[in-house]
């Protein structure tokens, strides 16, 4: 894997924020320069940038080209200015809570840095200079602050990649679901984490991507970025992946996760529990990779994560097409659940936990800095 | 259910087959009169009419067809003819076992009936008058054993939906998986046999047809051929029908079969095992329905079942467009093997056989008529 020729999801230009336009996957790879809040906000309505925590990065540094792109004049409207960008960024996507957490934790840690009124008792405080120094001050710190949030995504992903490589260090035929990959985070995704550090240090991996129907995330997006860093893989029809499990033809599985439960049950694209309930009944390891912030301590167990019921339209359809008779219906949840008891084990930023689940999460949340976030769920 | 307002599949008119187009399913409906051979084998080549005992019972009537167009002037002229039938038809789908059987039996049944030759010592016989009775016996001899295939074909599954829905006495919400239905048979096919039947006694019934990916038969064909009978049915991605089953969403998952090992292990399209593990795991029945000429008792097991492997081409498209990137790779098996010990029970034509099957399908297949033949395979 040549690390140096992966375009990143997102990249701060200095003056701009370059994203992979991902609505163009994996037809052809688009850049786009965002340089202006209407196109960052229509970028994450339209989907060209998805993904928990590539949408909290992002949002985070549309802030800083909402501000240079408005230019106020004093302190006192950078302010109004964040507190409509707030609003205007922070629920672009109202689901996506990352966004929303990333937006909040700039402007906040921005607006509540000591330096930003360093000069405020000074009586240049009002003055034209002073209000610049200002603005730019708030400037370098929401860059700062965004900066860092993605920072600490990448790094999150980087310990998910190596404690994941040490884990499947027998694997080389890896099956793995949805898309939870550099394309959904600012670093090398979590699942997909794996696979990048295991290519990177030269050992031979195989991926199976299960397609991930109904909106093909695997197919489309998991395939081009792996096929794009060079790893060799192949599609998978999400219903064949169980005979190729089942068949001995699969090392591993390994998965991101939406929410996990105090007890360990996980919550992840619809679809992954086939696999593990193959992958138990041919006693192969089913792992799920995910940044502590994944846990949900307040959710005792799978029974108390709601599923998300979309639109039967998107079953309806594919390719642009419709594939079922107008008078069909359709059911379509956007997750499912794990139990715990399918899970080998759970690879996180913080280690590699182990079952019982229920003690090994409770001592990784208290070992684990008091983050109390979304940050970083892949 | 109002079965007189439903279209067969295929349906001898007095002179020519009046077939669904099943290309043009799930968009529309429409019939193609099949009169010439040339027809036959375009229809059979571009799946405008596809499943196992469909193929056998229309191959077979096509060569009534075929006999029409060429009206041959002798009865040795109508056996050269039927010579080249036998492969033009019978080979127009290399894997289809059924066309080629249904053929072979056709022709060898008329060729070989004495009726054909009651004046085969008269001096009439090679008369002009004498060869026009021979050529409209062999007709009347073809036509007579392709119907008696499709009535064959009918009568199992009709009593393969009589003992589904007794066995799916309890069960409202039923999944199933690909399309073993009247589309593929002349009859009202196997696992939707048992829907058919229980509409028909007025029972209340739902059907969840997983889409059936990469081919989307479930999307396409079975929510087609069930809505159009009024049927209550919704199209479930594959990979969430294990989550529907684990929540409690399901109360029994039924099945077509492609063939049956000796010992019960079924395959079937790709897809149903993920279906049979997490019925098994969620503690509900799981029943494959097919006519006892599905059973191969030649195979021991599951094991010496090959799986044919399908064109990647097939899992790259959907809709008629590239789902995945052109450097990806794509695994598309065309079936799987569910073990026996996640089957409930076989419904067959010849009963409802319960585990352990080395027994009951030994008992049924020596009860059974002495068949050997792939005939009925839904």
């Amino acid at each position: 894997m040549d690390a140096a020729a992966i375009t990143p999801t997102l990249r701060w230009t200095g003056d701009s924020i370059e994203i992979i336009d991902q609505t163009r996957l994996p037809a052809e790879l688009v850049l786009l320069d965002v340089r202006d809040v209407a196109s960052a906000v229509d970028a994450i309505e339209r989907l060209a940038i998805r993904g928990a925590p590539a949408l909290g990065a992002f949002g985070a540094l549309a802030l800083v080209v909402g501000l240079d792109e408005a230019q106020p004049d004093s302190l006192d409207a950078a302010r109004e200015l964040l507190a409509r960008l707030r609003h205007e960024i922070g629920d672009a996507r109202p689901t996506a809570v990352n966004l929303r957490w990333a937006v909040d934790r700039t402007i906040d840690a921005a607006l509540a840095a000591p330096e930003l009124f360093g000069a405020g008792t000074n009586v240049d405080s009002d003055s034209d200079s002073g209000n610049a120094r200002s603005v730019d001050e708030l400037r370098r710190l929401l860059l700062e602050e965004a900066l860092a949030i993605g920072a600490e995504d990448a790094r999150a992903c980087a310990e998910i990649g190596r404690l994941g490589r040490e884990v499947l260090a027998e694997a080389t035929v890896i099956a793995t679901h949805c898309n939870a990959g550099r394309l959904a985070t600012a670093g090398t995704g979590t699942a997909l984490a794996a696979f990048y550090a295991k290519a990177a240090a030269g050992e031979p991996v195989r991926v199976l991507a299960a397609e991930s129907r109904p909106l093909l995330q695997g197919a489309r997006l998991t395939a081009w970025e792996l096929a794009d860093a060079g790893i060799d893989v192949s599609v998978v029809p999400d219903g064949a992946m169980a005979s190729l499990i089942a068949g001995g033809e699969v090392d591993a599985v390994i998965v991101g996760a939406d929410r996990i439960a105090a007890n360990g049950d996980t919550a992840n694209k619809v679809g992954t529990l086939a696999h593990a309930l193959a992958a138990a009944d041919a006693g192969i390891g089913f792992y799920v990779a995910a940044p502590t912030t994944t846990i949900d301590a307040a959710v005792p167990s799978g029974d108390g994560i709601v599923i998300e019921q979309r639109s039967p339209d998107e079953v309806h359809h594919a390719g642009g097409q419709r594939l079922t008779p107008e008078d069909a219906k359709a059911v379509n949840p956007a997750f499912d659940v794990t139990p715990a008891r399918l899970i080998t084990a759970i690879i996180t930023d913080a280690g590699v936990l182990q079952p019982p689940y229920g003690e090994s999460i409770a001592q990784a949340l208290a070992e684990a800095e008091p983050a109390g976030s979304a940050a970083g769920r892949c």
